[in-house]
C-alpha cells in the first residue's frame, strides 16, 4: 500500500520546499519533484503545509493523581491526533514500594490497544531504593530512556537532593536523561499550610503558595547538582523569567541543560485563578500560571534557544467531580490542565502568525527537538527519507475558535476556551495510515504503537 | 544530464539519513531509497557523508588593501572548492567619492569568468553621501542585500555613528542587512601611535594596540544603535568573550542580532604574533588573535546559539612582498589571514571529532545559516528537493596534516600549518557539475555564477 | 569667636551619636559629651540632627547655554544654603578656541563676592587641542581636579572618542578625574532631525529623541575607553536601568567607575513632558526624564553602591523668556531643571522617611562621597575634628510642601511643585558662621570661598 | 580614671583625622584638637593609627566538634586581643534534643571570667522543634539576636529547607538575623562516600568532595527562601566567585542579603591540602580552600560591596591529636583553621598596603560593619563620642613575619606561617583599660564582658 502526497509545501525544522512525498510500508521512501507512481493513493496538498507529525513529550494520560484519574487514552489520543500530534511520551509513575518496571507495565497496559497514536513512556521515580537504581539500565534497554524526578509535592512525589544526585549519576552511566519538576516542595508545603491557616482556601492561593522564587530556586539547584555529576538535565514546564534566566546562564557555561515551556505559560495568566464560582480551579496547574510579564520572557527564551521545546503538560481533569474535590481547600484541587489537542494550533496562531517564531522554528520546538531529545529520532520528528510517515497536512488559511463543545479532550471544559485559531489540521497520517481526514478522525484505537526510545545523545546533537 | 549519488549518509542542519540523490539540470530532483535511473551517471558514496556545499559569507578575494592586493579569484576559488565550499559572499568595497554600484561592478568584473564556485557580493560602505544612501534599494534589487560598515580603520574605512544609523535605517526599509566590523577605530588609532612612539614596531603590537575592550565597546555600540533603529544587525568576526557576551545579552532581549566567528579565533592565539623573524606578521588580522581562554568562550557561544555562523574572513596576503610591507611598522602589515580552503575540515576536526559540535550543527554554522542569513537559501545551504545540487562528499576516515606545500591558496604560507585534520573532502558538485573528484580539482574557471541574494528575512526565520 | 552646638544628634556617613560640637576659627575643634565653654555662643540642637553641610557636585550657575543663561550666583547660592548645601562644584566651560583656564577664570569672576556658600569648579573640555591638554597639570595644581566631557550635544559640546581617550590619559597622569555626560550625541542629532521633519516639535519629543539606549551605549563606551586607559571615570546624571547596569558590571570587574543620579530621575517621569500649554518644557533636561520603572532601578542602584552620589544637576532656566525659546522647536528649549535647593529634603523625605535609605547613607550620597570623590575632603563632607564647620541643623519633625512661591531659586517655577516634604533645614553654618537661622538666610553674599580641590585618590579610598 | 590618647591619626570607616581622644569610665567622652586634661594618663600615638577595636563576628572558641574541642577562651581571647580584636561574636550551638538557651548558657559559662575581650553569642540551631521556635523571642531579648543554620554537615548539624524557612519567618518577626553556612550537605555526603569508596582518604579529597557548585547552590537556595519570607539573611564564609555572584545579583534586586568572607579564602588555595605527610589536614576547613582565581573574585566582591565584612571563622584544632583524627579518613579531620589573631594584620598587609582596599574600608569590613550588622553598634565598631573606648593603636611602619612560635593561638601550627606582615598592633584598650602595651598582653582574663546585642536593623542602616 502506497500513498503519494502531492504538491504540498514541506516544512521541517530547517527546510521549506515544495515536493511530493511517496509513502510505502509506513515509511517515507521518496521525496521529489513531480513523482509519478501509478500504484499509489494520491492526496493533493496544494496550498497546504506538509509537516512532521508533532511529538508531545509531556502528557499525563489516564494517570492517577490525588485520588482521581486524568482523562483516558481513548479520548486523549484521538484529541492529540486531531491536533496533529502523532506521538506522545507519557509519564508513567512508580508507586512507593514498587519497582519502576511495575509503573511502566501498568501504563503500558492501559495504553495497549487504546491509543490512536504512537506513544512511549518516561518513568517518574518516587522511591529510589538501591534495587530501584539497579533497574535503570534494563529500562533504558527497553526504551524507557528518560526518568523524571519531582522536587515538588512534599510527602508524596518529592525526592531529596541525594536521590536526584544518585539518579543523575546512574542515569548518566547508561544514557538515560533525567527530567525534573523544579519547584521547592518543602517551602510550598509551608506556604500552603500558612494559607490554609489564614482561611485562604480559594484556587488563587494555589498561585500564592507557589511563588516563582521556589521554581527559580529548584531550577538552580537541579542545575548545580547535574553540574557536579556531569550529567545532562531536562527541566520541564518552565513558567517564567527567573527559571529561564538560570537555564540561559547554565547553557552559556556550556552545560547540557534542556528545557521546555507549555502553551498555558505563554498564553494564560494567574488572573484566571481568580474567576468566580470556583472556576479558577480549572486553571490550577503546577507550576501555577504567572503574571503577564512572563509571557514575553518565555517567547524570548524560545527565540534565543534557552528553551528547546514546548510540551503540553496535558493532565486533564473535569471540573465536575474532579476539580471540585478542592472546593474547600485549594490544595485538594487536582493539579493539571489541558493542551494535548491544540498545542500546535496555538503555537501556529500566537507564535507563527504573530511573527514571534517561524514555522520552521515551531516544527523544531514541537516535533524535531522533542523527538531528538527524547530518543525518538529519526523515526519521528522530521520528514526525510527513511523516517516514519507521520505527517500532518495543515491548511494555513482556515480560521476557528477553541470551544469546549467542539474539542475532543475527555473533560468538561477547555482552558483555552474562546481563543481564536489560525489554520487547521486537515489530514494526519500515522506511519502511512491516514487517521485524520479533512479534520475528522478516521483511525482506529490501537493504531498507536509503543515506541522504544534511544538513550540520550544518540539523537540530539 | 543526470547524476545519481548513491548510498551516502546525507546530513543537513537538522537531519541525517541514508538515501540516494538524483540530480538533474543542476538541481536536486529526487531523494529516496534505492533510486533507479538508468540514464544517470552514478557516484557511489557508501560510507561517506553527503553534505550541502559549504557557504562562506566572509571572504576578501582579489581585494585592494593598503597598497597591495589579496590573492586572486583563480587560486582562491579553486582552494575553496577543494575545501568543500561552493559559494562565497565576497566583500566588494566602495571607493571614496565613488558609488556603491561602482564598487560592486569592479568586483563583479574581477570575478567574471575566473571563479570556480558561485559567488555573491556584500558592499562595504565607506562614504555615505545622500546619493549613496539612495543607491541602496537598487542594489538590493540586484541581489546585493547586505551592506558592511567598518567601525575600525580610522581615516580609511571607518564610518561615524551617524553613518551607521542612517545606513541601518535605510537598509531596514528595503530588507538589506547591515554587517559591522566592530572595533573602535579612533581608540586603536591612538594606541597604534602610542606603540610607534615607544618604538614598539613588531607584529605583536598589532594585538597590543587592539585590546578586546575596543571590540566589546564597538559591538555594544552597534547593537544599541541597531536597537534604536529597530533594525537587524550582523557582527562579523567575533574574537572573544566580551563581544560574545554582549551579543548573548542582546539576543536574550529579543533583538535580531546575528554574528559569526572565524576558525582562527577558535584555534590560534596571540602568542603566534610573537614568532621570531617577523613571522608573527603572518598572523596579523583584525580583530587580532586573542588569549587562549577566549577559545572556550567562543565554542560555548557557538553551542548556545549566541553565534550562528563561522566565516573564514579569508583575506590572504603573501609573507614575501606583502606582509613584509610592515617590516618596520606593524601598522603597515596588510591585515588578514587565510581560511577559505580548510574552514570545513578544521571545524570537522576540532569541532565535530572532538565532540564540541555535532556534524549537523557544523552544517548549520558553515552552510545553512550562512545561506539563510545571506539570502541564498533555499538554492544554497541545504540538501532538499529543488535546491541547487551543490554537494560535498566527505570521507570521515581519512587523515592528513595542513601543509603549505599541499594547500591551494595563492599565498606563500598557511596560518594553520601543521594542524592535523580528520576527514577529507572527496568530491564536490556545483549545481550538478562535478568540480572536485577524489580530492582533485576538475572544474573550469568560470563555472561559478553570480548569485542574486534575497532581502533579509525571506530566508532566515 | 567660638560657637557651641549642644545636644544634637550628630549623623555622619557612618556614625550617629549625641554630642556637643565646639567650633572655633571656622573649624570643628572639639566633639564631646557636655562640653562647657563659657566664651562661646551656644546653639541648642536638642531633638535635631546635626549633619555635615551638603556638597552638590553638579551645578550650572550663571552658565551660558543656547543663547541664554542660567539663574545667577546671588539667588542660587542662597537657595542652596537654605537647603543645607554649603559647597557646590560648578561646571565651568571652555569656549571653543579658548583655553581651559579662560573658562575657569570667567566662572571664578562671576562667582567672586556673589556666593553665599563655598564653591569649586570642574572644567568642561570642548576643544582639546594639544596646548589645551598641556593645561591640565596646571589646572589640577590650582584645584580644578575634575574635567568634564560631553558625549552629547553634537556640533556644540560633544567630543570625539579620541578626545575622551586623550583626556583620560593625561588626566590620569596628574590625578585629575574625568566626568562624562554619557549620551550618544550623533544618534540624538539624527533622531531630533527626524522628529522635526515629522513635525514633532513639542517638548515630549525631547524624550523621544533621546531614548535610554543612547545613554546605555555611551555609558558603556566611556567605561571601555577608561578601561583601556586604566583611568578612573565618573558618570554624571545616570537616568535609568540600562546605564546603571553597565556601571554595576564595571564595578564588579573592579574598575574604578563612579556615578551619580539626580533627584528628578528618582522622582519624576517623562509623563511630565506631556503637560499641556508647553508646560512640558519645564521638565526638559538631558538625559530626559524616563518611565516610572526606572525609579526603582535607581533606588536599588543607590542601595547596592552602584551609584555613589546624588547631584542636583541644577541648571535653572525660567519658563518665560527662556524655556519659551523652544516653543516651536523642542531642540531649542534650554536643557535643565532645578534642584539645588531641595536636594537634601527630597532625599530625606523620599529616601530616608520612606525607608529606602538610612540617614547615614543619605549623608554619604549627598555630602561625604561628593566631598571625597571631588577632592574636598576632609575639609568638607563630614563632621570630625579639624574639618570645616559646615553644619546643618535639621528638624526631622517639621513638614511642608514645595511651592514655587516659597522657594528661592531664581526662576519662575519649580519642577517639584507640590511635593510634600518631611523635615526642615533649620540652621546652617558655613565655616563656623551661621548663614541660615531658623529657616531664614542671614548670611552675606561673598561668604562663599573658592575651594582648591585635591587630585583624585587623595580623598576617596 | 581617665586616659588621654594624643596625636594619633584616627581612622574610622568614613573618616581620617588627627586628634586627641579623652577616655573616661570606659567611654570616649571627648575628641579634639590638643585636649588638655591634667588628671589623665597620657598615651602618645604620634605617627600611629588609632582605630576602633576590631570586631570578629565569626569565631568558634572552645567548641566541641567531632569528638574533640577547639582551642580555649584563655588562649584565643588573648590572641585576639594581641591582634587588635576587642569583641568577638562566638557560635554557641544547640545540642540535639536540647533548648537553644541551654546552648547559650553552656557557652556563656565557658567564657565567663576567662575572656580577655568582650564577647557575644550567636546560637546555632540544629533541632527546630516547635518549642525551640518559641525560644527565639526570649533569646533576642537577652541579646542573642542572630541565629545560625547549617545547610551542610548532613546527619549532624544540617537543617532542612523547611527549618530554614520557619527560622527565617520567626526570626524576622522579632528582629533576629539568620546566618547560614551555605553548602549542600546532602550532595557533599554522597561525594564524601564516593571518595572513600575509591580509597581517596587524603586531606585533598576534602576539597574534591565539596566543589564550589554545592556552595553556589546552597547560597542561591538560602537567598530564594529568604526572599519568599521577606527576611534579611547573612551568608557566612563565602569562598569564591559563584556564591559571590549570586549574592551580588540578590543585592542588585534590592534584597537585604549580607555576607562575609575570611582571610584564608583571600590568601590560601586548595593546593595547601596536598602538602605531604598529612600536613594538608592543617588546611581542612569548610567550605574548603579554592583555586587561586577565586582570590581576585573575592577582593572585587569586597570592593564593590557585595561582601560587607570579613570574619576569621577561627575554629582552631591542633595538628597533633586533633587533625590527626582524620589520618585515615579525611571526613574525620576536624574542620577548621585559625585566624583570630592576625585577621587585621593580614588585611592591612594584603589589602591596604597592596592598594586593594583603603584603611577606612578595612575598618568598615573588620569593625564597623560587623558591629552594625551584629547589633553591637554604636558601643562597638567605631570611634565616636559615647562609644566604648575599644581602641587599637597601630604602628604602620613595623614589619614582621607570621610564625607559629611567636603566635598566641592555642594550637600547634598556624595556617599563615611565613606570611610577611606590614604594621603592628602596638596598644589595645578595652573599654578604656589598656590590655595590650607595646605588643604585650597586660590584661586579665575576665576583662571581657558578655555583650547583649540589639535586634537586626537597629544598628545597620
Amino acid at each position: 500500500m502506497k500513498t503519494l502526497i502531492k504538491n504540498g509545501m514541506i516544512v521541517t525544522s530547517s527546510d521549506r520546499y515544495e515536493a511530493d512525498i511517496l509513502v510505502e510500508n509506513g515509511k517515507v521512501v521518496l521525496i521529489g519533484d513531480s513523482i509519478k507512481d501509478a500504484a499509489s493513493e494520491v492526496v493533493d496538498a496544494k496550498g497546504m503545509y506538509v509537516l512532521p507529525g508533532m511529538v508531545d513529550q509531556h502528557t499525563h494520560v489516564e494517570s492517577p493523581f490525588g485520588g482521581t484519574i486524568t482523562a483516558p487514552w481513548h479520548t486523549e489520543s484521538v484529541a492529540a491526533a486531531l491536533g496533529g500530534t502523532t506521538t506522545i511520551v507519557d509519564f508513567a509513575l512508580q508507586s512507593r514500594g514498587e519497582s519502576l518496571r511495575a509503573g511502566v507495565e501498568q501504563w503500558k497496559q492501559r495504553a495497549a490497544g487504546r491509543s490512536a497514536i504512537d506513544y512511549g513512556f518516561h518513568i517518574g521515580v518516587t522511591d529510589l531504593r538501591q534495587e530501584v537504581i539497579e533497574e535503570i539500565p534494563a529500562l533504558v534497554e527497553e526504551g524507557v530512556s528518560t526518568l523524571k524526578l519531582f522536587m515538588a509535592y512534599k510527602g508524596d512525589l518529592m525526592v531529596e537532593d541525594a536521590t536526584l544526585y544518585q539518579t543523575l549519576d546512574r542515569a548518566k552511566s547508561v544514557g538515560a536523561l533525567v527530567m525534573v519538576h523544579a519547584e521547592n516542595g518543602a517551602i510550598i508545603d509551608l506556604l500552603q499550610k500558612k494559607c490554609l491557616e489564614n482561611g485562604q482556601t480559594e484556587p488563587y492561593y494555589h498561585a500564592v503558595s507557589r511563588p516563582i522564587e521556589v521554581e527559580t530556586e529548584a531550577t538552580s539547584r537541579a542545575i548545580s547538582i547535574a553540574e557536579v555529576v556531569g550529567a545532562p538535565l531536562f527541566i520541564v514546564h518552565v513558567s517564567g523569567e527567573g527559571p529561564a534566566q538560570r537555564i540561559r546562564e547554565a547553557r552559556a557555561k556550556g552545560l547540557p541543560v534542556f528545557a521546555e515551556t507549555c502553551p498555558h505559560y505563554l498564553l494564560l495568566t494567574e488572573e484566571e485563578l481568580k474567576r468566580p464560582g470556583f472556576e479558577g480551579a480549572k486553571f490550577v496547574c503546577s507550576p501555577p500560571l504567572r503574571e503577564e510579564k512572563h509571557h514575553d520572557a518565555l517567547w524570548k527564551a524560545l527565540q534565543d534557544d534557552t528553551l528547546q521545546s514546548i510540551g503540553s503538560d496535558h493532565c486533564a481533569f473535569s471540573f465536575k467531580g474532579q476539580k471540585e474535590l478542592g472546593k474547600d481547600d485549594f490544595t485538594k484541587i487536582p493539579n493539571g490542565g489541558n493542551g494535548i489537542e491544540h498545542r500546535f494550533s496555538l503555537l501556529y496562531t500566537y507564535g507563527v502568525a504573530e511573527g514571534r517564531l517561524s514555522l520552521e522554528k515551531s516544527v523544531e520546538l514541537l516535533a524535531t527537538n522533542p523527538a531528538k531529545v527524547m530518543g525518538l529520532y529519526p523515526e519521528k520528528g522530521t520528514i526525510a527519507v527513511g523516517c516514519d510517515a507521520d505527517l500532518l497536512i495543515f491548511d494555513p488559511e482556515a480560521e476557528s475558535t477553541i470551544q469546549f463543545e467542539t474539542s475532543h479532550q475527555g473533560i468538561d471544559y477547555d482552558m483555552f476556551e474562546g481563543f481564536p485559531l489560525k489554520g487547521r489540521v486537515k489530514d494526519v497520517f500515522l506511519r502511512g495510515k491516514q487517521i485524520v481526514k479533512d479534520g475528522a478522525y478516521i483511525g482506529s484505537l490501537g493504531d498507536g504503537r509503543y515506541q522504544k526510545r534511544k538513550p540520550y545523545g544518540l539523537c540530539y546533537k
